[in-house]
């Protein structure tokens, strides 16, 4: 479904680069009015200004033609977490936390993870796939080409396989309109089955899993926590995960400061993600070893937790990325403009950083800048062309999507109704 | 474009009632299981019980037929506040707000409404039908049947009517799928040329306008608030309206504790909206003369500020209405999704307090409550359906539209894309 496709008459906004954008780079947007994108076979072969596009790469193909009419033209979004796959919804656990229930208190009374652990348990494969479709339609609405999936609600070797299955058959299905990317969460919680044996946990985890996937999911993730997986356990799974070839990232200092930070920096992860109680130490290891800070501000947001302190990873030179945590429990939504919102209003973060955000430092949060998250030769041909010719409308429409068109390896996979 | 449909299977979750509900009555929403809704020529016949439905009336006409799919039925929503009609956009404000100027002082600096009116004053009347037939687009597809449109943003004759005027063409119009609600808002702002002149402004507000508009809108609505139109002048201003038949409205007490509750209660005006500082006697006099306080937490959420007492007007057994507040400066958003969580996370309101805050009481706010707001004889055939079986999905889906088919009047005028 890779497509020829010429973008014309559109305001190129976009990072530029194949790593993460850090500290005050992330501020520095590459701009080209009158611009126009061409895209050969899903993949973009030159993206600038009009007047300086090569004539020959205009005539060398048959393109299909994008007017932009002025309007700004985005990397689209790279979604590099998200706990796209399960079975059921929790949606009364909802009142609870609103009540005052905490995420652990709800999850020692078997609810939280462990009731999507049961529900999963019982779907098959394509049940899970099936219904990720209605999530990834939604997204690609929102401007989203490539999201990241994790596994994580089997916490057993079957129900895991089916989990990964399920996400490596929206991956291979191109009509889905995103790159789908795998990762292995087998460490989201202790099943309870090995109630009081983590460690155990952890070695079976380590024997069956680790090998039984390595071809099945690109990173390997931990919710590394408190009463869940402390560091020792957490940096034991992962550092054998490195060593079978596996990318690291680590679920870090979301409930309470245990260092989960300073663990990502000292393995060398791609992210560590949700950080609300990361310590300074840690923010300078992540910036010092470029693990990218991914920040979920949707699920502070839903349990009422103050922000992850964005400015502080930025202004100790690290890169932030920003996701949507889609998952049933904690944050079950994957709003991209409500995302932005909250990065602009409530975390201080500027349009321009919030962009880059969303962009190329999600695609380095998933080991992929040199493929996607930004708009220049050789990155696959994914682009969110808004309803606005300027990029302070993100903000601006508050909570409100304005993107216009989805364009994913060069195809049109989203467009946005007009009145009649 | 009114049509007869038939909306089987579907699980009915409405208000009931001719009037705003108050206090704790806004917790009790009637809920019918396997229910139906009949509605003929665009009004509901019957709204109950598929097995209590009379054979008579499903053999007297010829319906569409809707399969709900045991998803629930709620009414429409009504968005009883928003400034939908204006020239131009503010996005670049949007910044030096995030930099900490404040309404008044961006106001002071001739920015903020000013800059507004003099882009509204010239345009058409087609030109702003044109665009918020965009805005309504959306409203719908969130569930949105019946829209309050405020003009304020002419300040002069010729400006106010052609707001006026293209409100008619949005509310004459079926295509929009909307019923659209006139509000008039001449004391919207002082215009500069009347600068240090309110009382003058006042004056003609009601000596040329009020009287010119009599027929092109239902209500009045004052912005009420220091060093903008005070207590004296909005008392003058609403008292003449209230006189030539207009329903009043007032923006009461949104950036200091003015009184303006207190003159919504005093005058038995249909609703005070904003609310923020809102006094203790304000709610309770409020209550007591049954003023709907409508409260506009989108525009709390973009502006930082504390959201308005919900708890406080209901506990003091006053009704509560919610609205989008949707305008071109201080909340471009029309966020229905949003509204519902920041109310349910963040004002402590109920999912069921919620639902009737967004149609019951949003139709009393605009003195329409028996016609529309509720699934029940005689009211207009105004529905949304959910993707969901439970409303307890509206917050939990957060900031994400739960909304799947939009039913106004019987005619379906949206059906939300499913996956391919």
């Amino acid at each position: 479904m890779k497509q020829n496709r010429i973008i014309k008459n559109v305001r190129i906004v976009t990072p530029l680069g194949h790593e993460a954008r850090k500290g005050e780079a992330m501020r520095h947007l590459h701009t080209v009015e009158h611009g126009i994108i061409v895209i050969v076979d899903g993949v973009i072969e030159y993206a600038g200004e009009e007047k300086a596009c090569p004539a020959e790469l205009l005539a060398l193909h048959t393109y299909e033609y994008t007017d932009g009419e002025g309007r700004v033209a985005l990397p689209g979004f790279v979604d590099s977490h998200t706990h796209l796959v399960f079975g059921g919804y929790r949606p009364d656990e909802f009142s609870w936390r609103l009540k005052g229930d905490t995420y652990m208190s709800i999850m020692e009374r078997g609810g939280g993870i462990q009731s999507t652990v049961n529900a999963t348990r019982s779907c098959t494969a394509d049940d899970m796939a099936a219904k990720a479709r209605w999530f990834l339609r939604r997204m690609s609405e929102m401007g989203v080409t490539t999201v990241e999936a994790k596994s994580g609600y089997g916490l057993d070797l079957d129900t895991e396989r089916r989990q990964l299955e399920a996400i490596r058959q929206l991956a291979d299905d191109p009509s889905t309109g995103l790159n789908v990317v795998s990762t292995f969460l087998g460490a989201h919680a202790v099943p309870t089955e090995y109630k009081g044996r983590t460690s155990e946990y952890v070695d079976y985890l380590i024997a069956e899993m680790l090998p039984a996937f390595r071809d099945m999911a690109r990173c390997c993730d931990v919710f590394c926590e408190k009463n869940v997986f402390e560091i020792e356990d957490s940096r034991r799974l992962l550092k054998a995960a490195r060593d079978m070839g596996y990318s690291l990232k680590l679920h870090a200092d979301e409930i309470v400061t245990l260092g989960g930070a300073e663990l990502a920096a000292e393995l060398g992860a791609l992210s560590a993600d949700h950080l609300l109680h990361v310590s300074d130490e840690g923010v300078r290891l992540m910036a010092e070893a470029g693990v990218v800070a991914t920040l979920l501000p949707l699920t502070a947001f839903a349990l009422k937790e103050p922000y992850a302190p964005a400015r502080k990873f930025i202004e100790a030179g690290g890169a932030v990325a920003l996701a949507t945590d889609l998952n049933p429990g904690s944050c079950f939504s994957g709003s991209i403009p409500l995302t932005i919102a909250l990065a602009c209003i409530y975390m201080q973060m500027s349009i321009e950083e919030t962009v880059t955000a969303l962009t190329l430092n999600g695609a380095a949060a998933l080991g992929m800048a040199a493929e996607c998250g930004s708009l220049e030769k050789g990155k696959r041909g994914d682009v969110a062309i808004l309803e606005f010719d300027n990029i302070n409308y993100l903000p601006y429409y508050v909570g409100m999507n304005c993107v216009r068109t989805t364009i994913h390896a060069g195809r049109v996979v989203y467009d946005a109704p007009r009145p009649e």
